[in-house]
């Protein structure tokens, strides 16, 4: 039996992990850290730093392994997903029947929540058609909740809804119905550049919780321009980047509350 | 001037607290801690119980105030919440005035994440009309993330979005528009009951985090009754009850991405 505890490490600030979760790193006996290639170096090195940081048991083992690359021009999106995550499964179980072959206690590091667009979970129910699991998950710091605590702002309006959504689908989509709040995930391409502006407020952040964190906010059509241009030279500077943005429409008659004033 | 901490205290469990959570209530000069009224004593407790297992510095000060009471009944939701947030506001003030005259640190503790349907920030709003006032927010493990953390459950479908409402929204409005996941807080009716099961899951939780937490999950026509019935015997039992949860639609044609399978 493998019990696997992924561990949501938030932003990668050691100070945003839970107590729960530091208690989850000592517990393992293995923990599998992935190497993302050389131009995302600084991320693998926050993992190990947090685990260094924070890892007090002397008997649990630190391991890396190289991470499949997704075939990003595959025309059909979610079959080239799928094929990723096999090819992940099948590397994770390679290493546990290396290091664990008498089973024993698993822990991942998953950036920001195992929840929220992250496919930990998924790659997990994979490995279990292969051996005997059972998966118990840490909740971690957000990067939205990162966001909104960075700008000192709430997610939602009083009583009114969000929509947590990506950039790919505010590009083909537009705006959500019925909601005057997105916030916006995995967004490599700025889509809130092709939105109207009028009306439309934007908190933006950057490495968020970490020591070269970057925040603008404002009216979109004031600040979209700086936010785009500050964003190309953090990410040439740094070789990645990781950021979100939440948006609110400050007129959003379509969405009033019957009950409200 | 007073340095307002706002920190995230996640579910209730001291282990859901961030190392930046403990060090900010051992930062501060003074902690103001809600009394709720008999009926919540369980939660004021909690709340106690919090500060005495994380609080070592012996100079910061726990002080307890009488939280004031919404008016229910008034029939305009929006200005009955504005009128409550301004009392609140000058409970905080005259204990300042007390406590902190010549200014310093203070932190509250807020349950969940201070981002999300919590009204902390506006009444600090308030505040800082009335004295110099810095906010900042320590962010904290939201009740939907022990939800999904407890069901070992994704928020999110592969690159799908995912609205988050509240329940009386979800009971006056219906199913919001272009989402197949729809995450209710705030729900003391129940507005699930009122909605189709037909091709729709639940996964509900109460008391997430903490020992006495129960969950429920399964196709919403199945399992709506077990949880109406389990829900109001906990309350019974406990005098109140936090919950929370999680509905998605099976076949969600109507979101389907157009560069997906």
């Amino acid at each position: 039996m493998i019990e696997l505890s992924l561990v949501g490490m938030g932003t990668g600030n050691p100070d945003h992990i839970t107590r729960q979760g530091v208690a989850a790193l000592n517990a393992a006996d293995l923990i599998l850290l992935p190497h993302k290639g050389a131009d995302k170096a600084d991320l693998a090195d926050l993992r190990s730093s947090l685990c260094a940081q924070l890892i007090t048991n002397a008997t649990t083992r630190v391991v890396g392994f190289d991470m499949p690359v997704r075939d990003s021009a595959d025309p059909d999106y979610q079959a080239g997903v799928n094929r990723w995550h096999d090819a992940i499964a099948q590397v994770w179980l390679a290493h546990i029947q290396a290091h664990l072959p008498q089973g024993g206690r698993l822990a991942l590091l998953v950036w920001g929540d195992p929840s929220l667009y992250d496919s930990t979970l998924r790659i997990a129910d994979r490995l279990a058609l292969q051996l005997p699991l059972r998966v118990s998950v840490v909740p971690g710091i957000t990067a939205l909740q990162a966001l909104t605590a960075a700008h000192a702002i709430a997610l939602n309006e009083i009583n009114a809804p969000v929509t947590i959504t990506t950039g790919r689908r505010l590009r083909d989509h537009g705006w959500p119905a019925d909601t005057s709040t997105v916030a916006v995930m995995l967004d490599g391409q700025c889509a809130f550049q092709h939105l109207p502006t009028e009306g439309t407020h934007i908190w933006w952040g950057a490495y968020l919780g970490m020591p070269n964190q970057i925040c603008i906010s404002g009216p979109l059509g004031d600040v979209r321009n700086r936010i785009l241009e500050q964003r190309q030279a953090a990410r040439a500077a740094h070789g990645w980047i990781m950021d979100t943005y939440l948006l609110r429409k400050s007129h959003p008659q379509q969405i009033r509350d019957p009950n409200g004033s």
